[in-house]
């Protein structure tokens, strides 16, 4: 960000030209289409199921469900300003159906009408159900749902303070308190969601209505808070308002929000402690809305972020810091906050990262716990914390384009966090385990946070919205364009069209792939125009799990490299660059190798010791009950025959059936019978018997300690399903490592 | 118990003729001595180190320890009865001083001289420390300790009301709560650690002031408590009472104490339920002094004792009432009762039971876990449950003797309970892990009740005093005479004397034993009052451990039976019983086999899938870190050679030198330089390499997934010494199960 008073859209282009090439940034929403098999399915869920699913939610319109009141608090909050403006006019809320529901709660105990109901950040439901509208409406207009929209935004609107403020908590409870309690009150989590709402809806419909209204509460957020004396010195206790007014700043050009966002991230962790000042002054007011024993690790403020060498803390918040530091140092070519990006990448990637792409390994905080602390069946790995995980990686891969990042980007997105949702897109996961054994999750208090079958919905509904939001948008994680507009980047392969203007020419690349699946594709040059040849470089990443850097590249090539040496080819990074001449109807090829993988944990992993996991592409597999009966743990993979044969992994293409009903009294945990095309692997494997007289009624009883012998070795072959895949089919064990 | 007018010590001969004749008693402490070189210095360590310390921590004389109020409470108690007394005097406390230490408090905040401190059992702080002291004078006058402990007694029981009610939290803060929060609240614990300190010192004095006492409250209870329709139908919130009436019952022959055992046993978890009731009626009436959440199993009250098949709750709890209900079983014939107790013990045994002879898998609750759930480093396995696990099965050897429940008593006495106390005798483990990596317990919160030393005291001091009363009684454990006093058991080889009245005559048997490092020993018979001969059995234990029955009880042979045959055998049940006509000067000789056992648990404990544990006789052995450095998770057992050739286990006897200091700021863990000989394994092993650069600085730096090799194999000895012994080197790593 070089200049104050660049136009929108303009100031990654300019200011790219005093910053390093490598820097990129996504191509805009409406310039990617996803029509490949895989996300288009998961699309469609979030479309069709998700979105209007999280509208009755908060709008309490679900049965059963604990009311979000989200909606409620936004008329109660408008019906407020109106009573109080000069004109003294009544609000009267914008009646709204949609696909049958009305606008009135269910709930026959209707609620006060001018309280604030639910948790203090609830006004999130909102925005992050409005951020999944924009992204859909970008691809998929739909006229009633936008109508519907509309009408929830006029209310929003309608909420917010002539100062620009907009939480319906202190509107509603009073303003006195407003910004006093930023440990673990959430206005400025609510103004970052906000915002990223908004944009999206801007960007996926052209209106601005709610972007102004988010520019506004930031505005006010901007007086409030800054570098100046009669400024306050705090931060969000959680995080999310850094990126998004790094995003806000890029769309709008205003260097005002991202000097906001650049403050927040500086100010976070500096001594004197504005967490322990806040702290130690309500405990001397009296004030008892707050929580005395606050840690400040928890969320990331216990030293300088400069500082931070160790992912600790909240894993969600911890995630979003990281996307925001990232975000504001590419626009602000920070290369100390790089620094402190690429070590704290370094610690989660290299110490804490699940190999389903998930983070978080203890519930006591859904923090990260110590390194290489990753419990299976304990484990947190909150769905919205892989999502964070994603947020981080698409960001340190604008900074500077490295397979790694897309690597974890993409094990993050396909694995953990498609398993958040259902394969009817009705119910969700919160907690990620990668070992389940539903008995001991209903009966050890200890994995209380562990559910064995998805559910419904949350009170706290942080995870279904965030999943509809990234994956309505996936897109973005696909494509980047660098700030010169010289290479447009391929991260990761969807079949689908990315437009962009490269060179001045503008550039349609139309792919097809069959990820995750198969590692084969194409991708085909169109000029517009009626141009017939242009300059530029496509840079294609080469996936960690097709083998080194060199095995890939010679899977992938471009029919103008054969042409007479139009396009050249050279590997960085894990990229391969094809940079020349191109011309309309250029096709790129790549088959990439797909082996199935047999991992094994860093010894320094205790609870992985002598297990193995499969992995296959960007999929990480795991055993369920289903397929293989109970008792998991007493299932091996026969690593010996499959080290010296390893094609004895069957690679097997199938129709995965979902379904499941009367798991429990609430029906928790019911799927639809749905279809969904997959791969499973049979892996070579051997059972060690159940001991007999399980019942400790049988007369052959085993003992609780016996002398060692050798297990006996039953011969099985293990089947393995995609993890995001599982707990479809009713509650049932599960596992990702298997004993060797 | 067959009459209600039984004579004192009576009780149990003369309801034996209607008894079974496997009914069998303990003998007196006062019958038994222990002088072999291993008990002999446990007890001296409890007799110098920790009675004294418990003195000085029972009178707030301990520095940095949290103060226990205990007998600052019966002073003001005292204090309080004497204001209220017809004849208006006042009360002044006895000065006492003891090794230095003064009564008066070090505390400079003197506490209010009229309120009560400190937890609502603290009463049993003295309890507990007049029963070991009783105990101790039995074996080791010691006139300073006597003359301290009756002036403590008259302190006790001038805090008693005259209708015998003694628990000095209601007497200070108000009668009108007695016994209406049985649930939480410990009056009837308080009452049955009362009675096991009275009774035992009286057993080690011949005082019966506080037996008196005891008798008094007991008496008051049980008017309180019954089956008439004005008595409460409530039952102890934490069990012991049960235990200790019964043992009130066999000592005073007074059968109205055994009725109020089994009142609270029968009354115990049946409907209505009298915990739901109080706790409602509670709510109802407002009182604050409760926990709404009270879970029955927690307390094993959620059904009738009888139908009760699992063990369930918190563990000392639930052993507490195990062997009360044994103990009323056997004086009252009940088979039902007997079936319960065979029940709860089979599902101990089976399924419960850590190869450390604890119980206790979950510290939620401090209880038991889920069948066969038994996590090594989350293990709660506190010091107190495998001491009433000992009591359990004593008493379920008086009812019957199977060599199985000495086994796991010998288990539970010398592996967990003598854990948890330092060889020093002055630090104590309240909770005994059978994995440990400190690093783990300072990171993680869910292992906070895990500490990898041992703490100096603790405010709810319960550990430590039932180490020191069991240590000190532990002859109790080791001879059983039949009701019929036909028969001489000895269940635990120690050496020492037995004395015993056997078919008349007056019998001493005075055994050599080498336990637990060698199998080998002997007992010699000698009749009394010039008694040549005498027709008697002596029934000596087969330790599982030695191998089969049959292999065991060839390692034993009496010289009367070579003599003539005068003595003939008979195998049953784990017992070779020797019967027949015995000379003065004859001898029985040992030399059971102690091979070392490579033991697996049942693959249903997930958690020790592909682990063994060593254990030689009845001593369970760990590796520490000290002898086999750090990351024990990567040292593994080499099964297959030690399969091949088992006496590649060497087997070493040693002198273990113990000490440490500076472990942290406040002295915990410091260990006095102390030697005591031992025997340690050494055990063929190989180690896997610690990755390369783990510091995440080096190059070599190790990925945390890569695809599975066979781990690399470094050839290692792994050197295991006893579990008890583990910690007294300062903080390291601890495991006793290694992978193989």
């Amino acid at each position: 960000m070089s200049t104050e008073t660049a136009q929108p859209n303009q100031t990654a282009q300019s200011a790219a030209q005093t910053q390093p090439a490598r820097h990129s940034k996504p191509l805009a929403l409406r310039d990617v289409t996803v029509t490949d098999a895989f996300w288009h399915a998961e699309q469609e869920l979030v479309r069709t199921a998700v979105i209007p699913f999280q509208w009755n939610a908060l709008n309490d319109n679900v049965p059963g469900a604990a009311p979000s009141y989200c909606m409620h608090n936004f008329k109660a909050a408008a019906a407020q300003n109106a009573r109080k403006s000069t004109e003294g006019k009544k609000f009267v809320p914008p009646a709204y159906t949609y696909r049958g529901f009305e606008s009135k709660p269910a709930d026959p105990k209707h609620p006060d009408p001018d309280k604030f109901y639910g948790f203090v950040f609830q006004d999130t439901d909102f925005s992050k159900w409005i951020e999944a509208v924009g992204y859909s409406l970008t691809q998929h207009p739909d006229a009633e749902l936008e109508a519907t929209a509309d009408k929830a935004i006029d209310i929003v609107c309608a909420a917010q303070l002539d100062n620009g403020y907009l939480d319906t908590y202190y509107i509603l409870n009073g303003m006195d308190r407003a910004f006093h309690n930023l440990r673990w009150h959430h206005e400025l989590y609510c103004l970052g969601h906000l915002i990223e709402g908004a944009i999206a809806y801007y960007e996926g419909t052209g209106k601005d209505k709610l972007l102004k209204a988010a520019e506004r509460f930031a505005d006010y957020v901007g007086e409030v808070f800054g570098p100046k004396p009669d400024q306050c010195k705090g931060y969000p206790g959680h995080e999310i308002a850094e990126m998004a007014l790094a995003r806000l700043a890029d769309l709008t050009g205003e260097k005002k929000y991202l000097d906001l966002a650049k403050f927040f991230i500086d100010e976070r962790g500096t001594e004197p402690n504005y967490f322990v000042y806040e702290g130690e002054r309500d405990k001397r007011d009296g004030y008892s809305d707050t929580n005395w024993s606050f840690d400040c690790e928890y969320t990331q403020a216990d030293k300088p972020v400069r500082e931070q060498k160790e992912a600790v803390g909240h894993a969600v918040r911890a995630g979003y810091l990281y996307s925001g530091m990232a975000a504001v140092a590419k626009l602000t070519d920070d290369d100390s906050l790089v620094a402190a990006c690429e070590n704290l990448w370094r610690n989660i990637v290299d110490k804490k990262l699940y190999i389903t792409g998930g983070i978080g390994g203890t519930v006591n905080g859904e923090a990260f716990s110590y390194d290489y602390d990753l419990p299976n069946d304990a484990a947190y790995s909150e769905s919205c914390a892989a999502i964070s995980l994603a947020f981080f990686a698409r960001r340190m891969l604008e900074i500077a384009p490295k397979a790694e990042y897309a690597d974890v980007m993409e094990q993050a997105l396909y694995n953990t966090t498609l398993a958040g949702m259902a394969l009817d897109g009705k119910s969700f996961f919160y907690v990620n385990p990668l070992e389940v054994n539903p008995y001991a999750c209903h009966k050890d208090d200890r994995l209380r946070h562990v559910k064995p079958v998805r559910q419904k919905w949350f009170g706290c509904a942080c995870c279904p919205p965030n999943i509809a939001r990234i994956v309505e948008s996936v897109q973005e994680y696909a494509y980047t364009v660098s700030d010169d507009t010289s290479t447009l980047f391929t991260h990761l392969y969807m079949g689908g069209e990315a437009r962009a203007t490269l060179g001045g020419a503008s550039v349609t690349l139309s792919v097809t792939a069959n990820l995750p699946w198969r590692g084969d594709g194409s991708a085909t040059v169109r000029l517009g125009d009626g141009t017939d040849s242009a300059t530029f470089t496509l840079a294609f990443r080469l996936p960690g799990w097709a083998g080194s850097a060199d095995a890939a590249a010679a899977a992938i090539s471009a029919s103008g490299e054969k042409a007479g040496g139009r396009v050249s080819r050279d590997v960085r990074d894990g990229y391969v660059y094809l940079t020349g001449e191109w011309h309309d109807g250029d096709t790129v090829s790549f088959d990439f190798p797909m082996p199935v993988r047999m991992m094994a944990a860093n010894p320094m992993v205790r609870e992985d010791a002598g297990k193995v996991a499969f992995v296959r592409g960007p999929i990480t597999f795991c055993a369920e009950e289903k397929d293989n009966g109970a008792n998991l743990h007493l299932l091996h993979a026969d690593v010996a025959a499959i080290l010296n044969d390893p094609t004895s992994v069957k690679v097997v293409p199938f129709a995965f059936h979902a379904g499941a009903t009367g798991i429990d009294a609430d029906g928790q945990g019911e799927v639809d019978d749905v279809t969904r095309d997959m791969v499973r692997l049979e892996v070579p494997a051997w059972r060690e018997p159940v001991p007999a007289g399980m019942d400790a009624e049988s007369p052959a009883f085993a003992p609780l300690y016996a002398e060692y012998a050798p297990a006996k070795r039953e011969p099985a072959t293990a089947t393995l399903i995609p993890y995001f895949a599982w707990a479809n089919r009713g509650e049932n064990e599960m596992t990702v490592f298997l004993h060797d």
